[in-house]
């Protein structure tokens, strides 16, 4: 495998490990400053609402991801990724756990330090029946 | 404008006229053999499904989409877009309209011949209260 694929993979691993491991700084270190988050049902956003959305999500609920990477493409200083993810989201007080399940399109960039940083993200995350 | 650019750009204006239009060909025309669509709700589909789903789409409904690019970057025979969408669905027997809206990043692919085609597509399309 070529290094730079390696790296997207690795970036990616990190990133499930931290979403699943409430680990903010470690995700604020792997998106680009301009990056953009779209999720179904809201308007896209960036670092600062992803923070705020995060420190929520996790406050309010025990959160669980798993991710399957389908696909990695590096093309220059540019990559992406499919992968399929399930999220499962349990309240704190107690409620009903939701299971969410969808798609994921990442469009990673190279940094002139060699890092791959996530700099697009569109997902289709829903409630699984 | 980049030659690369402006062919993306087109492929994108002729994918939503034809997505519009009810014009199927031209939407198969504009796509690679492997695609992968990704929408809320569905496991991904590709060409095969497309079809199906798009002409049972418009036997029921009158369509209409359109969608504000937001982002194109070329490099080298990969590109991405980041766009806006929205979805008008108008059901034929007379009931309710259905609005959606959503965000979408599609990644396309050069072929030999010069022509950008469609490879990768998550869109988060969703009712708009």
């Amino acid at each position: 495998m070529e290094p730079d694929e390696q790296a997207v993979r690795d970036t990616h691993e990190r990133w499930i490990a931290a979403v699943d491991g409430r680990d903010l700084e470690s995700l604020l270190a792997s998106m680009t400053d301009d990056v953009v988050f779209m999720n179904p049902g809201r308007p896209p956003f960036g670092r600062d609402e992803f923070q705020l959305a995060f420190r929520t999500g996790h406050a309010q609920n025990h959160l669980h991801c798993t991710s399957e990477l389908r696909e990695v493409v590096v093309v220059g200083d540019m990559a992406y990724t499919v992968c399929h993810d399930a999220l499962s989201v349990t309240p704190r007080d107690g409620g009903a756990r939701l299971a969410l399940a969808g798609d994921r399109i990442t469009i990673y960039r190279k940094q002139p330090d060699g890092r791959w940083l996530l700099a697009r993200d569109a997902h289709t995350l829903s409630p699984v029946a």
